[in-house]
């Protein structure tokens, strides 16, 4: 087995020079690190408490979120070609206030807008289960009103588990094909490895053992349709792991090549993720790794949709396409 | 909230200071370094591969299983009282070799056996879930043959996850009760602090969400009694987190104050867990926490055996009393 390249050498040979050297040699190997700083946040958090505070969202603040929130924003003050940002620990999207002695933004150069969940999974921390940080990166100046398919250019999802590991999707209308890929986060950017350099599901001949992650399982009390789903997986003999941490439950099925995760939406139960920050870069790391995410109300895309505010809420259905249109046709 | 102390005072405080000296000075402090190292270990091995070998139990063995291994084991080998250990990666169970230096056992001292299983839930590393470490602690020299409710007089659970965390219980006759406390783990033996002194299930009044953890999920598709069960969690609404790793799916109910979790033995799915290197020291904690372990195939409480020999297998339904006494009723 050939030694993993480095990330700067990785996306050397896979993004245009010129056209994106800000993604290429700021933006994301800034962000890559600010997750590892994130993982040194909550290592160092032995003792996990509320904040006092709450969120927009109305989640109850821990001491680590907004440690973790304030480790992502200053990363984000560093990157020049990031306009604005917006975080789920903060109100709305907001103009970058950069640091003293960045090299202000030139016209004709990229623009950015992030938007991120610096520590999702909360309810897990305790338990010291694995837990994520998602961050999209969109081309422009914000995020909002804008084509996701088109403008949603990057997505990570990464792990703060025994490791820190990250998978990342790049998906630039001037690359041929969309790059999905796993690094290996260490304490600089000097070391980010990339250690699985295509990450994809498996096709169907291909998959032996078939995962399910089945979100909000209460509400298959009331939902006779989402019953019947766990009803047929559990029929079917797939294997179920759900850890109730977003991050994670996507990356297993990332990782093993096959999986599907379903958050429904049903008459008793609303739809739970924020498209923003959560569904949004999730849709586009599953459709780069080339299988596909839905919304569980319409059977929708999610990356035809455009973010309208910050707070919109949506489900999802997401893994490999068969597994997709299995349960779009038994819940839509 | 005040400061946690270190595991150092408190130890001194709640253990015998002379009768078992080294049990607090040396067996328990070493042996819980040595899961700071197994974490160390996993968080530098970011190419996860195969050691081309298999364990006794005819699991394929990876790198990191033969590493954190070696790491137990050198711990081992550092204390006097330790005679003799087994693991799950060896064959059998062996008499230290201790390392030139120690002092040799004197008559009259304290003697030990442990069993451990250094890094429980190879399947899920890869997708860097959080994974754990299992050892239980033996009065006497050997955990074979032996009551284990008498003769079992501790057990550490640790988790490799965002942090490096442990549930430690100590159950002896000289106690009035026995322990059952977290630590946190850091670098240095000095640094283990006790975050929480007492980790103990809720009381029925107390409990607000109920959790559910159904290992081999997959058996309920030929075994009625369990899919029964199954449906029984979901139409009273219980809260589902499964893993798939035994230590973290353990801790979170252990953490959570509520949560029962079933490994079943039907006719198609046999006994699939280690009696001497999961079951007990699993067993230990759960009572020690004033909950319940049985064994599914007979109602049994998993204390109320002995250790056969290093392979034998058993189910388990653990967890608090209420849930586990009527998952015994519907399953046994």
């Amino acid at each position: 087995m050939p030694s993993p390249q480095t990330l700067t050498s990785f996306l050397s040979q896979n993004l245009p020079q010129k056209s994106r050297a800000q993604l290429r040699t700021s933006v994301l190997p800034t962000l890559l690190t600010s997750i590892t700083r994130v993982a040194q946040c909550l290592r160092e958090s032995q003792d996990i408490q509320a904040a006092g505070s709450q969120n927009t969202s109305g989640d109850t603040q821990l001491n680590v979120d907004l440690a973790t929130n304030e480790i992502v924003h200053a990363a984000v003050r560093t990157c020049p070609s990031i306009i604005s940002a917006s975080s789920e620990e903060d109100e709305g999207e907001n103009a970058v206030q950069h640091d003293a002695g960045v090299q202000p933004h030139q016209e004709g150069e990229e623009q950015y807008a992030v938007a991120f969940d610096p520590l999702d999974g909360s309810s897990i921390i305790p338990a010291n289960w694995s837990v994520g940080t998602i961050i999209g990166i969109w081309d422009g100046t914000s995020a909002l009103h804008q084509p996701a398919r088109k403008k949603q250019i990057a997505a990570i999802l990464g792990v703060l588990g025994p490791r820190t590991t990250a998978i990342v999707a790049i998906h630039l209308p001037e690359l041929g094909s969309p790059l999905c890929f796993e690094v290996g986060l260490s304490s600089s950017t000097a070391d980010i490895l990339v250690i699985r350099e295509s990450v994809s599901y498996l096709t169907p001949e291909a998959i032996k053992t078939r995962y399910f992650a089945p979100a909000n399982l209460r509400a298959a009390a009331q939902d006779p349709r989402y019953k019947a789903l766990i009803d047929h997986f559990i029929e079917k003999e797939y294997t179920l792991r759900y850890s109730g941490g977003l991050v994670p439950d996507i990356y297993h099925s990332l990782i093993k090549g096959h999986g599907v995760y379903v958050s429904p939406v049903t008459s008793k139960s609303h739809a739970k993720l924020r498209l923003l920050y959560e569904v949004a870069p999730i849709a586009l790391i599953i459709e780069c790794a080339g299988g596909r995410a839905a919304d569980p109300a319409s059977g929708e895309d999610i990356l035809a949709k455009s973010v309208g505010d910050v707070d919109q809420r949506s489900g999802l259905i997401c893994g490999t396409l068969e597994e997709v249109l299995m349960c779009i046709e038994m819940l839509v």
